[in-house]
């Protein structure tokens, strides 16, 4: 079965129903640079959402876990500069804001969907929010997409948007999204954020089933440096106004959505790898021939993550003995005794290892395809037929900088 | 019960019997390097040793590992420059480096302990080995532990070396320690090489139990970058020369040769973190109050190997939520709601977290604190009685220098 999934416009406000805005409301310093962003959909919607795994979490996610009980939510609001974690009365500050949201748009309260991002440990003031929440709420727009992804940035260079288009049972449904990465406006977390919406008509049960599954070959895959942040959120509503036959199992119609939900999720991935804190180069580390699909997804991120792996791609260096080191040290059960290594990008393929063994390779042609803004590195262990790729960045001069810097 | 352990001078060859050289072979390009080390017992001696837990692993590893059947050995041996590793004929070459030495000392093959470190994947040529093994063997002397320190280092800044002084059963025994940790001849692994020697007698089952036992709070707790090396070993030998009553299992001799060891290997991780590639700073980071001591191995060691703690401390600042992040994505279960962090070093303590809420603190104080060469990050769980502590270093841009560089 071959699905057509096409690129589409207006990222988050691309499918039916949805409106977005991004203002500064105050929680950043400059005032050129947008802090509070909205997210609403005209119909209550099924939603559900994935959170970091970290023991320490943002005061936010509390209050979003528990809005989110009963699979229903019509906002996202997001402020950008502060992750209200670790400071004192998150919670309480947490649900003052949906309060003066869920005034404003005349909702209730638990429709709304929570997040910050920022510094850590520093109390998160309400003022933004009264002052700013009408302006918010009135700048609400179908044009407000590339708004509300500013608003959400911390210190990401640019806005991660994207939307899809497909068919479900003949009816056009889009599935939009935006993201932001490694960021901040004090050195501070790379908090991952990444919102979706969709009109196709989906279960909050297969919406949250679809995100897990979805996560493990996604964001689950995608590593900057390692560390994962206290406050990674990633929230999909769906307002079902595409009209089609609400999915709520399994079957065509979840394998379709899957398929475009994945294209989206990958896209905003690589996004966010390129725009890794300091990152020059795009690091995706395929790993094949794998025992099963597991091994090759923790092989992948293992060698995405190693720091010596990363700084070598940032040098240009081809230095594989670095790969089959990081390869060794993955977690599990697998044979290190038949790897293959080829280090690809547009200016073409390098051969750099064949049987575990170093092959001789043409220093030119590896510095030639090293040379490139976008470097894959495929590594075949020639044991199964199971494949997984992992997304990273080069570890270079400015990631130490921009982490080095002074808090104050 | 007190047990007094004195430092003492000499090294490696403190402990009675042993002696040691290093001279330059040519595995280095530049020929004021030494790059070829040697330790000789003039006894057999019983001797352990462990190694990476990589699963791709130096050739020298394996021959090691036959060698030590018996838990026997005299003499090791170790070229700095090539790895041996993924290059044709490792095992060859490092059995014939083996002929070549036993032939040289007049001992058995499989009474060396064998070890490489440098660049992955080239082949390793006999030839230096051949032209210097005459004269690494007549430099051997009871002050040669300097210079075998230097022949094993690749970018190590400074040689490690160490000794110390014991009683056992009223007989005066030492133990001295080398290592070599994250250096390079051409950018490559940190491998760790670390080699001890004693005149207690102990036998080899013991030893190898009490290196099991060390490394958990010692070597297993160092992190420089997260990458675990395809060449690590630790390997000790102990001639017996001091007349001790052979320790063969665990009581008071056991637990007074523990201690002392663990003086000489903790010693020895300090200044490996210390010489971390690109370091300007040593952090230690010792996590209390933990419910058991594994809980507390993995949460310091996860801080102390975060890159954003790293740069953090580079950058000099109090940047504690990131030390929060760290332990919250801890693997493990255990309870973040009472957490306490000071920072600490040599110009005082600061409080930056109590009870998992931000504290306020005096910034001028913490720069102050932070701006010394040795950090202590102390973090207490105040949940149970278990303490372990891990070292490692902070991430500057040297570190990216280093290993950026083009291999060739």
């Amino acid at each position: 079965m071959s699905i057509k999934i096409e690129f589409a416009q207006n990222g988050i406000c691309a499918p039916q129903g949805f409106k977005a805005s991004g203002i500064h409301a105050g929680f950043k310093k400059n005032p050129s640079k947008k802090d509070l962003g909205l997210i609403f959909s005209e119909k209550e919607c099924n939603a559900a959402a994935v959170y970091t795994k970290n023991k320490v979490k943002g005061a936010p996610i509390a209050v979003t876990k528990e809005h989110l009980k009963d699979g229903k939510a019509r906002a996202i609001i997001t402020n950008s500069g502060n992750a209200n974690t670790c400071a004192p009365n998150g919670v309480e500050i947490a649900k003052a804001t949906c309060s003066l949201l869920a005034g404003e748009l005349e909702i209730k309260n638990d429709d709304i969907i929570i997040c910050s991002t920022g510094v850590i440990g520093e109390e998160l003031s309400i003022e933004p929010f009264k002052k700013g929440m009408p302006r918010l709420v009135k700048k609400l727009s179908e044009e407000g997409s590339t708004s509300s992804a500013k608003a959400i940035m911390t210190t990401d260079k640019v806005p991660k948007e994207v939307a899809v288009s497909f068919l479900l049972g003949g009816k056009i449904c889009k599935i939009g999204g935006i993201a932001k990465g490694s960021g901040m406006i004090n050195p501070n977390m790379a908090t991952m954020l990444s919102f979706i919406t969709t009109d196709a008509a989906i279960s909050s049960e297969m919406l949250r089933h679809m995100l897990l599954e979805d996560v493990k070959d996604t964001y689950n895959q995608l590593t900057i440096d390692g560390d994962t942040s206290t406050n990674d959120t990633l929230a999909i509503m769906a307002s079902g106004l595409a009209g089609n036959k609400e999915i709520t199992g399994e079957g065509t119609d979840y394998e379709t959505f899957m398929q475009a939900l994945n294209m989206v999720t990958t896209y905003l991935c690589r996004e966010l790898a390129k725009d890794g804190e300091g990152a020059t180069k795009l690091l995706e580390t395929v790993v094949s021939g794998a025992p099963d699909v597991d091994t090759a997804r923790v092989i992948s991120k293992t060698i995405t993550d190693s720091a010596l792996v990363k700084t070598a791609v940032f040098g240009e260096d081809p230095n594989w003995g670095r790969i089959l080191c990081a390869l060794g040290y993955s977690e599990g059960e697998f044979s290190t005794d038949n790897v293959d290594v080829t280090i690809s990008s547009k200016s073409g393929n390098i051969d750099v290892c064949r049987g575990t063994t170093a092959v001789e390779f043409d220093d030119d042609q590896a510095k030639k395809v090293l040379s490139e803004n976008e470097i894959m590195l495929l590594v075949n262990l020639n044991t199964g037929d199971s494949q997984a790729a992992a997304y990273g960045c080069d570890l270079t001069y400015s990631y130490v900088k921009i982490n080095g810097k002074y808090r104050t």
